[in-house]
């Protein structure tokens, strides 16, 4: 290795495979996000859980299929044999299994998760990566919990901003294996070739077909059978029509399924929701665990278009690649540099009600829930702010006075003074900063000022302060403008004034940048 | 193993050794005191930096001494070798070191560090915990952002409600350095026997002096001339007496330590809060790598009393046990069962100019912070609220209204028309849950409004409904009291009525809460 002829640096100054820093700007439009999800999933009555970043081996063992190989491990050094947790659904099964005490609840979680894949960091695949979860556990009336879990998903993506820019794809694991059993598939195959249905968002009915028949050895005409239920998308009318359909009616698995889509829909609508979601027979979801309703959220360009015979949405499939099994993980295709097409889905979930059954048999504790995919969220959102130019929006940090000063022959600096003034400001909440320098110029000041978006410079000089005010100049400013040189405050009064000043300004902003983000809320 | 006969469980239900679950009204004060720290850091222009919770394992080599072997190592599966990190100052040098652009910033960052230490669980310490830093890195005037590091000290207690019952101890590594060489401590013995000098706040000067003697070999006459040095603590007037001590002042490096402090004081004076801070020649702190000033923060009661001759401190003193090597973690040790006594240090930090020139030799950026322990903070914290039970402060969600139905014979349950409301009041913002029965009984329903502690029930009934109105109930009013059967609201303006209910019940209640803790925030 040509390093080791640098004896100096023998460090290799790099983050892991597929993990990155986060700083500045990205870190803090990323926790506006957070905050806005977790303000809803509060609105809802969701209780935190957090629980720790490794578990015990044997917990995550047996819970995502040939995934497990993307399994994180931690060292034996010697103690217990730990594993990095691989999504945040198995750690709050486990919790639920260990409190007996807790039969239901609404718990929302926001951590970090870890998988050994295969990066890509500039699509947004990482090995550590957020998820965003809320889950509603307890035995309850059927479809309540799983309507108000989509109404939640409506209501993140509205205060993103995204206007109804993003397609919830739904349906129902029980209708999927009802239509496979009366479409003449084999017990053992449904599985397999529910996975391969789950493929059609990624590839053309013909390969699905090919994987069905010559992968997984399912008879052509059972095949054909299956494409003239897969391809179905709409709403109402579509469970209208399957309602009439008396083979797939007498299957007691497609029925029961068919009932709980009438009542899903019956709440939807008391939610006011019903309108932002497609019931889409295709969707398959890859996880063994879903025994339920499914879904999945995919921005606007991304989703093939309802009509699925539509040849525009033909060729976007087709120019899909070709995608892997799809589990919890979030996929990428990569079909566009526009960054509201080619991110996959941007949320997913589902019912599951017997996975804390497998860590304590006698506990059957149903389980509805979603997945939020951040990092995705987060790339539509910046290019999006980026697109629109929104100076405020990417600041990286939430200074709103720059306190300076300035003085001519002799001038001392006024460090203490300028000390003080930030004093009284930070009593009064107000976020401040000042030059760490003994006797900094005043261009210098202005200019970090600049640099950090500063809405407003304090400015002290001597013989005002000697009378016990200070300027209080709004940053850029144009020429003409009557507060242009700013205005002389009392020291007095000046956190309040420096307040409404910044209240001010920031309604005026709020109301530009709500039209430009559609609503994210700027001040997090 | 017994286990292996029980074949339906083979489960070790539980987290890892040193790990916890946080839930329910826990999680929601611990992420409260998140948001007062992190407010506090935004004030003065912090920034956030978010690193991966694992590095390449030679980032964290050679940064941490003996303690290095309490680190999490992740296993080799076949790519890079990796660690988990063990504190949060090493991953940001590193970062500085990667980003040659950035020469000068404020930072912080809130996450968890691991520690493969031995577990005390019941005091706090464990494997998995929070770390909240802040730290200023660049070339700056001296003292300058040492000064407002420990203004932030006092900041984040305040607001935490701590009213001053904490002591931030604060030393100087140059003035420890020089006392030792007038001392007559030989230049190899420096660094042990300032790490002997740094168990006096848990162990008599008795025992240290042993330790400096028999076990680091020091001359006993040279430990009798550290003696009188480091028992002495106090502000401006110590600093003035040694400043007396001509033997000292003549040593190069005691004499800039001495320059700093002076300029420090006057600093802490501009901001307000030299008044808050003990001048202590007994810190000196474990770690190597401080270059500068030196501080910790102990809760009143552990702190040993400023007079350091008092009986009562001394008697404190003598009941602790022996502290093993300290470092930047924050020590227990176990003098009461006072939640205020025996935890040791709450936040800790100093200047170190040298750390990032161990990434890169020749990037030199001087940095100073400061990390609070945010486990024991939340202990203490808690301990308070329970004993003055504020249920306020204690729930598990933040829900403001829980959405009820009632009616005689045929009663639906109404659950449409609760759902509907339910999103009214959603789509103002306001915090709603309702049950998830289609037909529940009102005793249920007020039973599960009050163990969520939900302030206020909204009360649909058939009659009511159908005139458009509602009622709006506050809970647990007493007999008598005029609204006690609650208040017809129409529907049309429920959503802000209910906000205004809301608003004026926690000013009430907000008063009183700010009187119980102190101050910390209730709603985050």
């Amino acid at each position: 290795m040509p390093k080791d002829k640098e004896p100096k640096l023998s460090f290799n100054l790099k983050t892991p495979k597929g993990t990155k820093d986060w700083a500045g700007s990205d870190a803090l439009l990323r926790d506006r996000i957070f905050s806005t999800i977790a303000d809803v999933f509060k609105r809802h009555g969701g209780t935190a859980l957090d629980t720790p970043v490794f578990e015990l081996r044997e917990i995550l063992a047996g819970k995502y299929g040939e995934d497990s190989k993307l399994i994180y491990d931690l060292q034996d050094q010697g103690g217990e044999i730990c594993s990095l947790r691989y999504d945040l659904t198995v750690p709050f099964a486990r919790w639920l299994a260990m409190n007996p005490d807790v039969r239901s609840i609404k718990r929302y979680h926001i951590a970090k998760v870890y998988r050994r894949d295969q990066p890509a960091v500039s699509k947004g695949r990482m090995r550590e990566f957020y998820q965003c979860d809320f889950d509603v556990a307890g035995t309850f009336d059927p479809m309540v919990p799983d309507a108000e879990i989509l109404r939640i998903v409506t209501e993140v993506f509205e205060e993103l901003g995204w206007n109804g820019r993003y397609n919830i794809k739904i349906n129902h694991r029980k209708i999927l294996d009802g239509l496979f059993e009366v479409c003449g598939v084999p017990a053992d195959k449904i599985r397999p070739i529910s996975s391969a249905v789950d493929k059609l968002d990624k590839m053309p009915w013909a390969d699905v077909r090919k994987e069905m028949v010559e992968e997984k050895g399912l008879d052509g005409a059972v095949a054909d059978n299956i494409e003239k239920y897969v391809n179905q998308k709409g709403g109402r009318d579509l469970l209208n029509n399957l309602l009439k359909d008396e083979a797939l009616v007498a299957n007691a698995s497609a029925k029961a399924g068919l009932e709980d889509m009438g009542l899903l829909m019956d709440y939807l609508e008391a939610f006011g929701v019903l309108d932002k979601i497609s019931f889409d027979m295709s969707l398959a979801r890859g996880l063994d665990y879903y025994t339920g309703v499914i879904y999945e959220v995919v921005t606007e360009g991304s989703a093939p278009a309802v009509a699925s015979s539509a040849p525009e949405a033909q060729a976007v499939q087709k120019s899909g690649k070709k995608g892997k099994s799809k589990d919890a993980n979030l996929e990428d295709d990569d079909r566009s540099n526009d960054p509201t097409l080619g991110v996959g889905s941007v949320a997913a979930g589902g019912r599951y009600d017997n996975l804390v059954g497998m860590f304590l048999p006698k506990a059957q504790i149903p389980c509805v829930g979603v997945s939020f995919g951040v990092d995705r969220i987060f790339s539509i959102t910046k290019a999006r702010i980026e697109r629109e130019k929104s100076a405020e929006a990417l600041r990286s940090s939430e200074v709103d006075a720059y306190v300076m000063a300035f003085g001519g022959k002799g001038f001392t600096g006024m460090l203490k003074e300028r000390m003080s003034v930030c004093q009284t400001l930070w009593n009064s909440g107000v976020k401040a900063e000042f030059s760490y320098k003994v006797k900094p110029k005043l261009p210098q000041q202005f200019k970090a000022a600049e640099q950090a978006s500063v809405p407003f410079a304090v400015i002290l000089g001597e013989d005002e302060l000697a009378a016990g005010k200070v300027r209080v100049k709004e940053m850029g400013l144009e020429d003409g403008h009557p507060e242009k040189e700013g205005v002389l405050v009392d020291l007095a009064t000046l956190p309040a004034e420096v307040k409404a000043r910044v209240a001010r300004k920031r309604e005026g902003a709020a109301a530009a940048v709500t039209q430009q983000l559609g609503g994210l809320k700027v001040d997090a």
